[in-house]
């Protein structure tokens, strides 16, 4: 049986820092993102990818906001939002990585699921909301929009204004997960779990409806790849390799890490919430749960030997 | 083996006219609809449901040109938009139809796809672009819109502005067609081909491009059901069943008709071209290429016996 691969994409898969993202540079890094994983097609993985979409998303909110404000548009809820990002960012993908196979000769279809996740509605991530979305408002603004109760909102940091903040909950069954397997397995590269997947949970007995927050993509993957039993589980980012004592003088690159040292680096806050430390969670789930390995890696390192750092069980 | 059938949504399934579209109508509308199916599902049909994005993709339009004005976004292109659109009504009814089918204790699961359709670069639609979308703009605007020579506007003929068009080019082959019907005929329910799918050609030989075009829904959804080798095929609209000299004192209703009168009712001008008439030649297509019966009803007759008219090959 072929090896089955996950590989979940960075956000810079399409959009770069510093770009606005116009659809002409988003084609344009999907094709560059999509290229690098010829490495692992010709070693005959199968294949599924997932994806971030927190520019595109923030994009979207605002476009949304600015169609109320506008045009009296009726407001869409998050959940409705992380879907169009699916639709977007996963045809896009798709799209790129047909012109990359046919441009080198290779035969393998692409399907692109729109998918979501399931959460507890009782998850406590729910009661202290932290993850901040969509446009920056004035206080007063923020206070008005939380009347209803149904929001909340918070004073950003850096002083840009206030935001709304969702919950970012536990995923805990990724959709169509044994369709998804068994598409990859037949040789077809799936794209999924978009944006960490569309958050629903059941408001009472047989009624699944979509919340406003939202699930962190490499923890939705690495779910998924235990649920599929994956070979391996790649995580894409733009370092090189992961890092300790990160941006010191003391800062050194790791070739490897067990679960155990992983899981010593994580509670000695080694890596920077924002940023490494979800991937760190996202890389001990799956080595735990199936004894096989994570690469935590730079894109252009994909297949790479040596290239970024794997976590392995022992 | 059970017996497939492709169900096209009309764009009543999420938006009654009159309506403004927010979610929570959405939704409802959405789930009512999908109830209707339980007929079909009841009498074990393999199912694929297709629909419309009409009204949705409007406001996506509207919105997206709004977060250019107020936010300096940029612009995304109308297949980004059909993309947004299929990722948002495909995630609705797929989370209705799973509340719709555990209300009824049934177990079927559900999946979602986002589809490109491949159309011929030189299909003669580019040649004469008909298809009006998205906001209204002045002459002068509409003017300063078409400088660059890729776009078209022309008048609205009820004298609300200027509008884009686009070309309504044929669909030749629905991505992903083998896996819409293979997982059909495992007994997934499959949701695909959104908004008509969206429109890509290639611009070169290895390079798939997205472009500014519609499909028919009920076009491209019929010749899905062809390739597919579906058993039946159900167009949804609002009336009941085809008419005669609709909306004349000769109005007539018809219970049946067979292939060779569709088309000469078609030539006659019985049917609309903005409503009845696509779907008429979507019937043709379907009945001609399989010899096998569509059915062009309302959604609350589906499955009703005589509800609809049927089209026959004889």
């Amino acid at each position: 049986m072929k090896r089955l691969a996950v590989v979940a994409f960075g956000g810079n898969a399409l959009l770069l820092s510093g770009q606005q993202g116009s659809i002409d540079e988003q084609e344009k890094n999907a094709y560059e993102t999509c290229e690098h994983l010829l490495a692992l097609i010709r070693r005959d993985y199968n294949l599924v990818i997932t994806h971030g979409n927190g520019p595109q998303v923030g994009n979207i909110l605002l476009s949304d906001q600015a169609g109320v404000q506008l045009h009296g548009l009726p407001a869409m809820p998050l959940d409705i939002c992380v879907a169009y990002s699916q639709g977007f960012i996963g045809y896009v993908i798709e799209q790129q990585l047909r012109n990359v196979l046919e441009a080198h000769e290779l035969e393998r279809d692409i399907i692109t699921i729109i998918t979501q996740v399931l959460v507890n509605k009782d998850d406590p991530a729910f009661q202290n909301p932290t993850k901040p979305i969509g446009p920056y408002y004035t206080k007063e603004e923020a206070q008005a929009l939380m009347a209803d109760g149904k929001s909340v909102f918070k004073e950003d940091a850096r002083g840009r204004g206030w935001r709304k903040v969702v919950a970012s909950p536990q995923p805990l069954v990724i959709g169509n997960q044994k369709s998804i397997e068994k598409l990859a397995r037949d040789g077809q590269i799936v794209i999924a779990v978009g944006g960490g997947g569309i958050p629903a949970f059941y408001v009472q007995p047989n009624k699944l409806q979509g919340i406003d927050a939202v699930i962190d993509k490499d923890l939705a993957s690495s779910i998924l790849a235990v649920q599929i039993h994956a070979d391996k589980f790649f995580i894409l980012t733009d370092v090189p390799k992961v890092c300790l004592d990160f941006n010191t003088p003391q800062e050194r690159t790791l070739d490897r890490m067990t679960l155990a040292e992983a899981k010593r680096y994580l509670k000695e806050g080694h890596f920077g919430e924002g940023s490494m430390a979800p991937k760190i969670r996202a890389a001990i789930n799956f080595v735990e749960h199936t004894g096989k390995d994570t690469i935590i890696t730079r894109t252009t390192l994909l297949g790479v030997d040596n290239g970024g750092t794997r976590i392995t069980m022992v």
